[in-house]
């Protein structure tokens, strides 16, 4: 039986705030040996880097982390190795934490609030599995050379191996047999040869393991494109770490309610079918709002109930989570990002309250 | 005085029909000595490579190109270096033509046209500046190589100097100043040393010498939010080659009519003040409607209009074709992809006559 030790992480700007509706509803559900640390801006003000040897340590030997959210203007002007978000980058490398899944959903009782058409978005539920570990966000030689001429060079270095697209592409078809068995694979293979590599091997990936699963190849520009014009259309998404980040960020907007979305980083599977795992919700630290019980838990809250359904095999605590959300939803119940005329205006404790009323 | 001397690109798929309607156009001004070559699959099929040298020479003497679109299945399984698009990345490298123009207007009578909320676009106007000639599409070393341990390695270059962040810059200062004067520009500078650079050099040149222009910094996955949470926020964007081939699609995507919008690639300004440009649509060669008379022809007319503006110096003409285009729009002329029900379908050819007759 697992320890269920979680390391929570609240970083910054309105991070702490919602995690504290967290903490409220984990010692409801019990179980877990919670700790907490410190990363982003915050361990830089304490340690004087974003994330102390110390705390890395504890997240690896955690069978969970959950973080909050890192930065702020405050640290803005920071150099590059010690902005809050190489906090962050380091715990996903050094947890070796290669997929990232990143759902956007959108909630019924939610539809109205994307930018989109309503119709084109009601009940869109796409998942996004970025890689996160490798890539541009990684690779070497990297930095910023001084040239003969008295002009600088700015370098980085967008690299993958054949295991590195191989262990994210079979997240990305596991996943996707529990949904619709449709995975697009996303990349600029018209102009990049990393990108050529990459379509190359989930084909021959899917060929040896996936043939009951349906896979399509996308370039990225394409991608946001259709993403903008027809969301509905996917299923699962698997890409490179870069075109991950804008196109999660992107498919997340078209929800209107990044209020509401979590994400998980998985690690690879050990022995014993346990793997590493961190947990935030997608949204930022909203320095703008910190301190003010205006931030919308629910992320973070349904970031809490991915790592029971992944990390803990928890489904039916998760599932308990995940309604108690919709029917708060479904009362009317709103924080100020997804308030609407007519509904129940209420702050981060008082979100707090509904869901784990309605638990 | 200047030769206007065109180079005429049709291309694949739709290029040639949508083209065949700016050489009307182009007729009835008069004053151009026009020439025509092969780009893209249509040049592979007859010399074996996807840019004749030939056809680059012309392209390098030429006043301006017009390119119509590349690619198609048919071309799908070439290899890397015979793809279609290398022939128009090929155009792009040796022309130096280092700045993308990449408009996205909404057109009053198709602001009901976009995936968006009508209120959300209506009256949008922004230009995104793209990088055209560096970044990872370019960056050495690149390519696939064999590890010893049997596995494969992709790789690519990320890379900026001094010299062409600033050269980039500059035109999208000059544009700004003709415009509401604010440059937004997007990196990634959190995540990497190439976004530094070129958040470092953008800032200084705006000191030296543009402080007259607003300047601020966005990471690109922020702007592939912000573009769909609020594109009426932006002016003028400026970012790599990179970011900028996947923003520019997103923003063109807001507008919904893709059929609409035209670009232009512009290399540095000689001694006499004239620089190497092409034109062309932001559409791609839709091999499905190929050949069908189904094709927009707008966005090739108006990329034809911004080489008569900023090739030629011919801003009356231009003016007039803009208005002849936004007339026909009036009307209630459309093609199939920009139909509404109550307007009057026409094919391409029909929509060549529209503009002529509204000019
Ligand atoms: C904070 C930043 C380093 C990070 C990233 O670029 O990956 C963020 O944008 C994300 O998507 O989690
Ligand atoms: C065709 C392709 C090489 C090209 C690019 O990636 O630049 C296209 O997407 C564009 O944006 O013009």
């Amino acid at each position: 039986i697992m320890s269920k030790s979680v390391l929570i992480l609240p970083g910054d700007g309105i991070g702490p705030e919602v995690m504290a509706q967290v903490r409220r509803l984990l010692d409801r559900i019990g179980g877990f040996s919670l700790s907490e640390g410190l990363v982003g801006g915050a361990a830089y003000d304490v340690h004087g880097t974003p994330l102390a040897d110390d705390t890395m340590a504890q997240a690896l030997k955690a069978d969970a982390v959950l973080l909050g959210a890192v930065g702020g203007p405050k640290w803005d002007s920071l150099p590059f190795a010690d902005k809050p978000e190489r906090g962050l980058l380091r715990l996903r490398k050094d947890m070796e934490l290669f997929a990232n899944l990143r759902p956007a959903l959108v909630f019924d009782a939610l539809a109205g609030a994307s930018t989109l058409k309503t119709d084109l978005v009601r009940g869109l539920d796409l998942m996004i599995v970025r890689e996160l570990t490798g890539g541009v966000y990684f690779g070497e030689p990297r930095g910023i050379e001084d040239l003969p001429n008295g002009e600088r060079r700015g370098i980085n270095t967008q690299v993958y191996t054949t295991s590195e697209i191989v262990r994210v592409a079979r997240v990305a078809f596991e996943l996707a047999r529990k949904r619709d068995s449709r995975v697009c694979s996303v990349e600029k293979a018209n102009v990049m040869e990393s990108g050529v590599l990459w379509r190359e091997e989930i084909t021959k990936l899917r060929e040896a393991d996936y043939t009951d699963v349906a896979l399509s190849h996308m370039y990225a520009d394409n991608c946001a494109m259709q993403l903008v014009r027809a969301p509905k259309q996917f299923d699962v998404i698997v890409t490179d770490n870069l075109f991950g980040d804008l196109l999660s960020d992107c498919a997340a907007m078209l929800t209107g309610s990044l209020g509401m979305l979590p994400s998980a980083s998985l690690g690879a599977e050990d022995a014993n079918g346990s793997r590493k795992a961190l947990y935030e919700p997608v949204h930022g630290s909203a320095p703008d709002i910190a301190g003010q019980d205006k931030a919308n838990p629910m992320a973070c809250i349904l970031s809490a109930s991915m790592m029971l359904r992944y990390s803990f095999d928890m489904a039916a605590e998760a599932d308990l989570i995940d309604a108690a959300c919709q029917d708060v939803l479904n009362a009317g119940i709103r924080t100020g990002d997804i308030v609407e005329s007519g509904m129940t205006p209420v702050g981060t404790v008082a979100m707090g309250d509904a869901v784990l009323a309605a638990m």
